[in-house]
């Protein structure tokens, strides 16, 4: 207890994991400016911006938006806490780590929950979630757009469209998916959509973009029961973010640089612009297959149903999956991911996300886990997968 | 929804508001590090050093310690909605903002709660506790050592100390003593022990140390129930630190950059010394109250039991007290806080909590706030409180 603490310089990685991704040195040195009061007329008027911003990002101009303060699943927790009240029916899609996470909330949060299950590394199933949606009458259908567990695309219209029909809500899980391919809550018409800023926006961990439609604000606004969390009760939240009647209301202290990444990562982002990002994480998803094939190696995951920004590999017979992971931290400063629950130990989980996903990381990616399967006696070509993948 | 959004240059501010103070170069410039994965095992050590440099600020030797991710109010999320299951009773001491919202989340968690109230600007009583405690078989003592709405210190040894003769654990809300005055879990023997790091350690706002004695974890390794908190279980949290059997499991991505803020703050305050840093907001304190002495304004609180960190003006009649904050903002770019609740419109709150506890802050702001009198029609001599918080 008594060792002394030292200044900490971290190692330059590659990150290539499923998040974070790489943080530019904007978005790095925009979390380094003043920090300011969190109720400083500045930083308010920063607040509007980040909601205009995430509302362009989600494509959810009536929504109310706003940047959560936590990880992720913090924003996950809020669409869940708030709205399903003890006794509620809820159905929720699990095809991953994810979604079975929002099954165990929804059960703390009191619902009945009624899980739809499906292979990992299958897409959610419109016919077994609308077999689910008749059977009971749900007030939430939940899912997962992005599968970061297992790199599975699932297809939210048709499934926001079977809830409306059956009376329900949507809770759309888009943590891995915003920035990296379509996000449309409008289009979709769902109703609470979140994402995280580490993955496709390249943003430092640390808070959750989250929106709510009018409809689903005035359920929760007309709930009977407080939310079973405090710190994440929308009608305190929204009212601290200047949504609610009669001005900002204090609420807690709002993480301000981190605050400061995020809006710089918008920044860039709409410098770039939405097309000509979807267009680079799937350029470079297609160089990456390109190389993996030219290894030998395949996907866990049928091409239609794929995610360009996350690529579940699998491992092939007779390698160590966890000395290829420590080969290329070793020698190449390189992070991918392992897998998760029943794919431990079966796959590999390649990050093509935000400012990773470019051709710089596929060349270099290939060529390290090249050189780690060739140490473990592969008989493979660095030099073709890398001919492959720049083709 | 179009208008474009650009880079965000925050104005610099001198901040004596109640939280965020302010974040030195050194600590802003950690944040700005390049991010690495939360699974690296340069962020595991880094984790491990973060773990040992808490327990020493919390005095903390036996308890497991971590950095939650959040605000500082999601520490008291986690340990009220970890320590109590439904139908439980606690006993919640309420003498301001802070204690008001532990009553209401620990209603969320389920329990039953019994509420010590007592008029904002005193401590909490021991002797009303002891009632409370008597009347009813109370699992959880709940109290704040430092309320920041109101700038009173409660003496937790007493209290923590009546707890265990009647069988209850503690949860003590430390977020604006820790790093300011003294705070000694082993000492008071106390339970749940918790803070933020952008009050007296002078981090940016984004994590929560938190404390847990062994007794406590043990109590929630068999609760019956699972917490009303997914992100928040400390079943799942304390693996994901490295804290349960067998290894560290996944749970969320913690705020790398946060961290590394953390850690670098608590680097400098291991460099100045508790001690020093205590003597240190107490002279600043000092300072200050000669000089408001002298501009003839008086402490909402009792001086045996006021804060240094936090002190609570009382706004002299005719005075327009959000004038006063708008004059120093526009003026001399400075921040103090507003009152709340009850307080509202009657008392300005003062910080001088970490970087912001330095004579070059009580000159700044004695000066600033004797102008803005003056600009009110008061009689006062600024030169004159300068003098007296000089001597």
């Amino acid at each position: 207890m008594s060792h002394p603490l030292k200044t900490f310089h971290p190692p330059v990685r590659v990150l290539m994991g499923p998040g974070p991704s790489d943080v530019s040195a904007r978005v790095l040195l925009a979390q380094a400016r003043p920090t300011i009061g969190h109720l400083d007329p500045a930083f308010q008027d920063l607040m509007e911006e980040v909601k205009g911003g995430l509302a362009r990002l989600f494509h959810a101009p009536e929504h109310a938006c706003v940047p959560l303060p936590g990880p992720g699943t913090c924003a996950m927790e809020a669409g869940i806490m708030n709205m399903l009240e003890p006794g509620d029916v809820a159905v929720v899609a699990v095809n991953g780590v994810f979604g079975g996470r929002m099954a165990d909330m929804a059960e703390r949060a009191g619902a009945e929950v009624v899980r739809v299950e499906q292979a990992w590394g299958q897409p959610v199933d419109p016919e077994k979630v609308e077999a689910a949606l008749w059977a009971r009458g749900a007030k939430v259908l939940a899912f997962v757009h992005a599968e970061t567990s297992t790199g599975v695309m699932s297809d939210p219209g048709p499934l926001c469209a079977l809830a409306r029909e059956h009376g329900a809500m949507t809770i759309v899980d888009c943590v891995t998916s915003l920035g990296g391919i379509p996000v449309n809550a409008a289009e979709w018409r769902a109703d609470v959509i979140y994402a995280g800023t580490q993955k496709c926006l390249s943003a430092p961990p640390g808070l959750a973009p989250f929106a709510i439609s009018p409809r689903a604000l005035e359920a929760v606004l007309a709930r009977k029961t407080k939310p079973r969390t405090w710190l994440y009760d929308l009608r305190l939240l929204m009212s601290y973010w200047g949504e609610g009647k009669g001005g900002r209301a204090y609420h807690h202290t709002a993480p301000v640089n981190a605050v400061y990444g995020l809006h710089e990562a918008m920044v860039a982002y709409f410098e770039e612009g939405e097309a000509a990002a979807f267009a680079r994480h799937q350029k470079t998803h297609e160089q990456l297959a390109s190389g993996l094939a030219a290894l030998g190696l395949d996907f866990h995951v049928a091409r239609e149903h794929r995610l360009p920004q996350l690529n579940t590999v699998i491992v092939p017979e007779g390698i160590d999956e966890a000395k290829v992971r420590g080969h290329l931290l070793e020698h190449f400063s390189l992070e991918i991911g392992a897998g998760l629950g029943p794919l431990k130990g079966k796959v590999w989980r390649i990050g093509l996300m935000g400012g990773s996903a470019s051709e710089r990381h596929v060349m270099i990616c290939l060529a390290a886990l090249g050189d780690a399967l060739a140490s473990q006696g592969s008989n493979v070509s660095v030099r073709d997968a890398l001919k492959a993948a720049s083709r």
